[in-house]
């Protein structure tokens, strides 16, 4: 997700190490892997770096001679920087990196792959293809699918819906038009598209605007937990909580949480995990610890989140 | 690979229960995984039943509370029913199932995940999309590539070229034009390309018509391993070993000891490995011991086989 590059704050480090073992499932050898994430700026980037350490607890633990190396990073020239001392101090024999931002990143982590090590690239490809042994992404078009099937299947022709976009990206696009895409045919009319940039006060604006144009507003879209943040605050403050219910994305835990309540104003969720740094660092692993091939493209499936579900999606100890 | 849909030998059938367990990573509770593959009719086939068996193996030490039920079926209606039995007498959490034929089995499948349960498709999908949860395949485009390049690399322009095609299909076009496409503008000259079917008698006499027409072939590209032995022996028998190199294709473990060998006439070949099982059998299972997600599609990319890296490669107590 782009709008995770824009973010530029100051730097903040953390530095853990797994713990080094006795025996490998493999062959006894101990392997060390890197991994070279942003810091937790915000909400989303909280929970993926809550999962990243989670699964590096995890697996060192399942592992005892998998040793971790886990760096964060405000910026692009702290994470090259991180990525180097890996290779030059703790001798990495693999590199799981969500790149801070795609071009500066691309010729370090090269270079790694050039030394021979593993490399695993996630959520935002490099600037140049095919340097990455495995590659773990979320799926945007389905992210915007899953969601536009949700509407079809729960509005009837004639009903009227407004959608949040997020920053003008090929990302956004793509959700966007795949969103569309569902609803064609089903006579349900869309009053309404603006960017709320992924961000809840702008969210709370655009939802404010739309709120006072239209009489008659049966669901929102909001792409995102985020604005559906803002997005609930501007209805609640209309006092039109009745009218519409709202689909964010990306499986905010306190979200998670109103759909096991059943929460009316919020029926489901699609996913959009900050989890799927997990994903990689455990492919990496097994790359390791066992014979399966793990070198390819994993696209992570975007899933409804219901109330029957909902369970399997909710890490209460997650900040995000 | 199509080729193994056109097997129909007697069903012999295989089981083997993994262990049931103590406690689970996640949550303690105990997890049964069905895995349904077709029986070890050929080489390949040989391989993937070897694969599944040992990463049953490994999980069943690594995670004491995950149970597995592993069927082998000789033809689709066989494997309906092991599916249909390791649901109603098993009661599985999951199923890995490599389809035997996509159309017989797209049903019995659909009715495991709307009882819901994890589905995992390997390798042939099924007749409706959407089905499974996770899907694990090969990539063909890259196993016609990555061989491509190589030729390209390793040859002059003006050098000239032979192709052994296998069963005509999608996968088989797939495959040679994206080979053709990574040679465009090498100058490298393609003789010729007929079908061997991905059968090691049919290669030989295709290989055989090729060496009296040509009097010169610089290199072939077998496009398979067991077309690339027949190739061998037609080139023996006809005295031309040292004339011209082969690059087979799925990492065979006598032509991957040939390549550990630095065998000149066998320089390299090209991952599509028997092993995807093991990815899926992996993912499956960390779907339930780790909070990693595990929906979605993974291509399995195709690499190159070269003697540095082929001890990766080489499984010698597989029989593939």
């Amino acid at each position: 997700m782009i709008r995770r590059n824009l973010l530029k704050l100051p730097l903040v480090a953390a530095l853990l190490a797994g713990t080094a073992g006795l025996a490998m499932a493999q062959d006894g050898e101990k392997k060390v892997i890197g991994v070279s994430i942003p810091s937790a700026t915000h909400g989303f980037m909280g929970g993926l770096n809550w999962h990243a350490q989670e699964t590096i607890k995890r697996l060192g633990t399942t592992y005892p001679n998998l040793e971790f190396v886990l760096t964060t990073a405000g910026d692009a020239s702290k994470q090259v920087n991180d990525i180097e001392d890996m290779v030059a101090a703790r001798n990495i024999d693999a590199l799981v990196v969500l790149p801070f931002e795609s071009e500066p990143l691309t010729a370090p982590v090269k270079s790694v792959k050039d030394a021979g090590k593993f490399v695993t690239v996630v959520d935002r490809g490099l600037s140049e293809e095919g340097i990455e042994d495995l590659y773990v992404a979320g799926d945007n078009t389905a992210f915007g699918r899953v969601a536009g099937e949700y509407f079809r299947n729960h509005l009837e022709s004639g009903k009227k819906i407004v959608i949040l976009r997020g920053i003008p990206t090929t990302l956004d696009n793509e959700r966007v038009e795949a969103f569309e895409k569902a609803l064609d045919g089903s006579g349900i009319e869309i009053l309404d598209k603006q960017h709320g940039n992924w961000n809840r006060d702008d969210a709370f604006t655009v939802m404010q605007d739309y709120l006072s144009k239209y009489p008659e507003i049966d669901a929102v879209w909001a792409a995102d937990d985020d604005m559906a943040l803002g997005v609930l605050e501007a209805i609640s403050a209309a006092g039109r909580q009745d009218k519409m219910w709202v689909i964010g994305g990306a499986g905010m835990k306190d979200i998670v949480k109103r759909i096991m309540e059943k929460d009316p104003q919020l029926p489901v969720n699609v996913t959009y995990p900050p989890a799927l740094i997990s994903s990689a660092i455990e492919m990496t692993a097994l790359h390791f610890t066992s014979n399966a091939p793990m070198t390819g493209r994993f696209i992570i499936g975007s899933e409804l989140i219901t109330p029957e579900n909902a369970q399997r999606f909710y890490f209460p100890d997650s900040p995000f």
